[in-house]
């Protein structure tokens, strides 16, 4: 039986644009799944950079229809021991190296199974020790696809790496985060969730420290909230509270980079 | 009776491709249309830079097979009063902001109808303030390709925004226009069409001035009719007079940049 | 007889993915061909830069499925007397300016014919003299997808451009190549196979010489077999010699470009 349904396969990655390493991972997803539907997440992610592309995927992936499978891969250690895995969550599949970029996304998804992939079952039969994403991800993934259940495709292991950002401590009178991402405007987006904001609110205004400012700002609706080139705080469309200036870069404003502390005040 | 018809949806914004919003929006579209075929226009559009939008999809739009949905997204005044449009014209329907970023090329193919989007008719059911490109743009655009009729999406309105750039002022002895467009070889793309021309060119030579230069340039039929890094002028691809250095970066030469003042002199 | 097969057709050039060229070449495609597959292979290739676009077409091409169309434009001479050629390989056809960016790639598929696209016989009717991405070599991988003979798009003609690169010279005691591309991570590959290593490792080391440098080197297996921002080589995913630093950038730190010597000496 042939199956017709167009699956869509994404792919996320570090590799960039300008390289043909993008285009072979296609050309070998649509050698083995030719009706498969390709989306390209990223390929943009800053080089080794896992936590970025963790939160890349983590907000991406929810938006894509039941059965979508999702391809991530920044893989510093490709061809040592860490393990290729693939993720079988409740609406997705994940595929990609075991180091903590397919976590988020999974666990918001909801987890189900996890599996190592065992390279030996896959085609190619050629495995090149730096190219995972072409010779391992890509075939997995076409094959998930067309079909082939994750069990035969590896076997189940009971755990996957954790990453150790993305935490937050509730102090006494502050929560202490990070920023999880800059966006191409200059956003800077923290790891705090709208339920942070109880208690930190005071006539539409927060304190908040990111990088080495201190400020007290707007907590607005939308970026022209406030005039042009002025400094808000508002819960971006991912449901995270984002520092941005109207039209400007905040991100360069205030020199913050991923991972920098993030503090709310209680006010 | 289901459409089998692949329609084409188009994408343009200033997103960039770094950041997971671009896959946001795809997610949407075939959330709603599996069958949609997208396509990117560009994603590398400067931000918040509303001319350069409106001048690329006015380029592009016009290749596009008849009854394909292009939806642009330059965007600095999302979730204020800006009015969400649909312009429905005769080869293809614009889905976007009411900014002029639609305007040019929504009236070169012919503008039929113009609606304001309704958007609490719009799934998703919760649309954020700040990302309407993928709560309200995209769908509207999935469900026109699926067959949704314009009306059922909003209410016609009578007019949409003009933007105030790409004006042509004829004098006695000289036509006043402007930089439209610095492309990624440096041309300068100005808008003075070929009939412009006329009167102006004597023994192939023409006299323009652009940014701080005066030139008398030759009027070639390709890049290669001077020596490499010689200037030149010729009409482009799309019917714009430009001005080009032969394997060289025109702009880079000339300090140019859109929206410069171009002046065609009689000779 | 309606041919559904959907056809692959990449694209590779130099046009950037901020301009509206690319999206233009699309909507010719898929205006002849609508079941067209289209690839992005690359158009972050260097402007001009035909050896870079000979190298990265011919690494990505390989993996293709059998009967996909490539694309290629690197064209400083468009609108010039370079041929427009259309090269009928063992598993491919390839579509380009015949100025030796198509000839490595068309040479490793094996090559049957080759074209000389016969311009006036290609739709559109109206070709531009600098865009022939659009006006010539789209339209003619587009109706070869839809199933169109070479034959009747050009006539045969008995050679194509062969680049004066890539070339290797074997001496007593050394072999003298080049670096033939930098890639985003920095990887410095060489056009060095497998082959040319024989008799020039010592107890896995290697010496080469690449740029002003001379090293001494651990032949490794993956980038992670050395320590964070150690130098390295390895024999890349594609079976070149590569020079690399674990998690580092190799081509900044050794100021390689490509088309620098590169030479291996026998130990």
């Amino acid at each position: 039986m042939v199956n017709m349904q167009k699956t869509i396969i994404t792919l996320m990655s570090d590799f960039g644009l300008r390289d043909p390493y993008v285009a072979e991972m296609k050309a070998v997803l649509l050698g083995i799944c030719p009706e498969a539907t390709i989306v390209d997440i990223s390929h943009e992610i800053e080089k080794f950079n896992i936590r970025m592309g963790a939160y890349v995927l983590a907000c991406a992936a929810p938006y894509f229809p039941k059965g979508t499978i999702h391809v991530a891969i920044v893989d510093p250690s490709v061809g040592t021991k860490r393990k290729p895995i693939l993720i079988r969550a409740k609406g997705a599949c994940f595929v990609g190296p075991d180091n903590g970029v397919l976590t988020l996304a999974a666990k918001k998804s909801g987890v189900r199974c996890i599996y190592e992939i065992a390279s030996q079952k896959i085609t190619p039969p050629r495995i090149s020790q730096t190219f995972h994403g072409r010779d391992v991800f890509a075939p997995v993934a076409a094959r998930l696809a067309n079909g082939t259940q994750p069990k035969e495709l590896g076997s189940r292991i009971s755990k996957m790496a954790m990453p150790d950002f993305g935490r937050i401590a509730r102090k006494k009178n502050m929560t202490v985060g990070e920023v999880s991402y800059i966006d191409d405007f200059g956003n800077i987006v923290t790891n705090f969730e709208r339920r942070e904001l109880e208690g930190m609110v005071t006539a539409r205004m927060i304190d908040i420290r990111v990088a080495d400012s201190k400020l007290k700002l707007k907590l607005c609706k939308t970026y022209a909230d406030v005039e042009e080139y002025w400094p808000l705080a508002l819960v971006g469309s991912h449901g995270f509270l984002e520092i941005s200036v109207n039209q400007g870069n905040a991100a360069e404003q205030l020199k913050a980079k991923e991972g920098d502390k993030a503090i709310l005040y209680r006010s």
